[in-house]
């Protein structure tokens, strides 16, 4: 990399007109000390997690949890207790009593870490009675589900965020800082996906969280009771929001540029009947199960704006843990496997790469240079302790920096990507959540030290 | 990576019924030193390159070239008399003289290294003449074109081999030979393509083969007078035998394998325009050029096996260059930009990427080994001597280990792309060339230390 000063001047005679300082000027208030009430649905690991977060600020009360499973419930009031908040009220009598909870008590907002098919009413549920919503990925499962999220939201003016952490990713965000900034030029094509070997968490042996055995659904513990289930049902692309949330806000997704269509393509699926097989013996009443999501999905979107992007889901066979990051714009390039990068007039050598290192650095986002003592600890490196924090800011009314139009673009890839491959691959048109407001929305995630 | 011992135990458990010796037999009598006689069309800088490491071989006459250009024509005499290689016939008489030549002269075989749309002219001319074919990529642009190599291979008996010489990159042989011995497990996804900064190469001042300025066409040189012009017409994979030529035999295409249908998206086109801005002026001519190939063009193919195979091709913006290669399977996977692997039982740590080193070195295949120092110099890293020597096998009548289907297996690509990119990423069956053989067809690509 060439020094800072020549950096500096190639900044600013490439860098494209940007949306840098839009909508920061209306962020300037947060962090505010506004008090908030929330309550958490969903306190298994993940939900005890956040809310272990959430406990740690001041402002925040928890009057109220809600779960069907006494022991996540005993964990979770545990947690508030040893964070010095009062007792919640507890909401455990069947699935439907978070109803209950939400129509009795008096909430800012609502956090959601259930099984993935009841994110959607219960965020409808929770919208509807006027509280603010931070769900867990993915908001919804099914096309009609994300409409009716976003309409909830708008008749209702609550938002729904989505608690895709992975925006907030130290790396991704200096990358963002870069892309506003301009050092890419005009981005061309971008690159993630979910690659993680899960098969320890879809299986599981009824009493530990992790492996131990393949069993799943009613004998099986944790995500493995209910996630599983997903792959024997449906072929797709199960869990897009890792890899395309990050990117969204690169290419203005819903701001400004949309993604239009995409096509999806599985291969064949081996990996859950193997390890049931390797783990359990060929004799193993689970060997029957026929899993039907392939092994690898590869997605490719087209965006308004030009761009491509391929998504990759990769979770049922040995492999290291990688989100598959890549940004390519006409100036240079950035590929997280290869923890590199090459921008052209900026890198020492022509058509070598360069190690990332010193850029993350220099574009540390100011967000996390303002608050990384903070978010030490908190979680996936860090970034839970953002998410988490934008999420509480939204639920004492600050503007949106990911909002219900975010939360469905990311979500409905999974649907989509389903009748793509149903349909032979054929491509498959996105629907415009927006209604024609991505022209003219403008820019707001990464935009300040603020949110 | 653990010791040999262990490994050579995981290889033997694991190991999947191959086809490891199958055919090889049939390849012991090679090298062999039987006289040949070839001709080469097309004396350009590859032309000449493959020229001089032709003639290396004693056993190899060069009775005739053929071109239109007295310079490059001139450049190939001088390589031959260096070479101490009796002075050939010249053919130089127009763009047609060729069919003087092949009906004139008595050859083994051609080798054609012109501009792309001739290859498939001169392949079937030759063909038709008795004489083997080595061509450069690709093999073919259209459909009809690849039906019309392998209707007229079969007629003939002659056959066309693909001048891929990525095939024989020796990491990608080493990795072949990983797949053959079973330790990625059943293979289910691979990745390729081409991914080469070629703007210096599309473009130049009329004088220099690369660079130096913004022509091409009748104004420029070497490959910018031909070339460049395909980034104008066509919208689509306009290279996709580097990516895929590789990936074909370790999932067995044509031979127990096939590939069934693609998708192409393509993002929009800006890098070719922007170089001639930058490097031009925006007062140039060639500002006015509208260049229809999308800068980065993604294509997933669906094998009837199952698997999934994405290639990428993007060479007219700054980028490292890399043809982006991952071979991922039941068991484990290789991925080239982060030169590491990782395979299940064998790496030491579970979910780390390993150093790809020891394994390309341990599992160096045979045919590497035992022609090392004839490869060294020989260009590409080596790989061309490798291919070099393989057509100059074929021409004395080697059982042929890339054929006339897999030319246009690779090369069909391109067309039917372009297909899907007009269509709006519709998914184009692709033809099978083989009509059903290649449900019994067996491997025989680098299964020996002969070829």
């Amino acid at each position: 990399m060439v020094n800072t000063i020549n950096r500096r001047d190639f900044i600013k005679t490439t860098a494209v007109a940007g949306t840098a300082t839009t909508m920061a000027g209306s962020l300037l208030a947060y962090p505010s000390q506004k008090r908030v009430k929330m309550a958490v649905i969903g306190t298994g690991l993940r939900g005890q997690w956040v809310l272990s977060l959430a406990a740690k600020y001041p402002e925040v009360d928890i009057p109220a949890i809600c779960d069907i499973d006494e022991t996540m419930l005993a964990a979770a009031l545990k947690i508030l207790k040893e964070a010095g908040k009062p007792e919640p009220r507890v909401y455990r009598r069947g699935d439907e009593d978070f109803r209950r909870m939400i129509s009795t008590e008096d909430l800012d907002g609502v956090y959601i870490a259930t099984p993935w098919h009841w994110h959607h009413p219960m965020a409808v549920a929770a919208m509807k009675n006027g509280m603010q919503v931070g769900t867990e990925v993915p908001a919804a499962l099914t096309v009609e589900e994300c409409w009716d999220l976003v309409r909830t939201s708008e008749q209702t003016g609550m938002n729904c965020m989505i608690m895709e952490n992975v925006c907030y990713r130290r790396d991704i965000m200096a990358i963002l800082n870069m892309v506003q900034q301009g050092l890419f030029g005009e981005l061309l094509h971008c690159q993630g996906g979910y690659q993680h070997d899960l098969r320890h968490v879809k299986f599981n042996n009824g009493e530990q969280a992790y492996g131990g055995g393949v069993e799943f659904g009613e004998k099986g513990f944790s995500e493995a009771r209910w996630r599983t289930q997903h792959s024997v049902d449906r072929n797709g692309d199960l869990y897009p929001t890792h890899g395309l949330g990050p990117i969204s806000p690169m290419l203005g997704i819903n701001r400004g540029n949309r993604m239009v269509r995409l096509t999806s393509t599985a291969s064949q699926a081996r990996g859950l009947h193997q390890y049931i097989v390797d783990k359990g013996g060929s004799e193993h009443p689970n060997t029957e199960v026929e899993f039907k999501c392939g092994d690898i999905v590869t997605t490719v979107i087209k965006c308004a704006n030009g761009q491509s992007i391929v998504l990759s889901h990769d979770t049922n066979n040995p492999r290291p843990y990688s989100l598959n990051f890549r940004v390519q714009g006409t100036q240079g390039i950035w590929q997280k496997d290869a923890r590199s990068l090459y921008i052209e007039g900026l890198s020492d050598q022509p058509h070598r790469w360069e190690d990332e290192a010193p850029y993350l650095e220099e574009f540390d986002h100011p967000l996390w240079q303002r608050f990384e003592e903070n978010a030490v600890g908190a979680g996936h490196g860090g970034m839970d302790y953002f998410i988490v924090r934008a999420m509480i800011e939204t639920f004492k009314g600050a503007p949106p920096v990911i909002d219900v139009y975010d939360a469905v673009s990311m979500s409905v890839v999974s649907a989509l990507s389903e009748q793509s491959i149903t349909q032979g691959s054929a491509p498959i048109d996105i629907p415009d959540f927006t209604r024609g407001k991505w022209r003219t929305n403008v820019s707001i995630f990464g935009l300040s030290d603020r949110l």
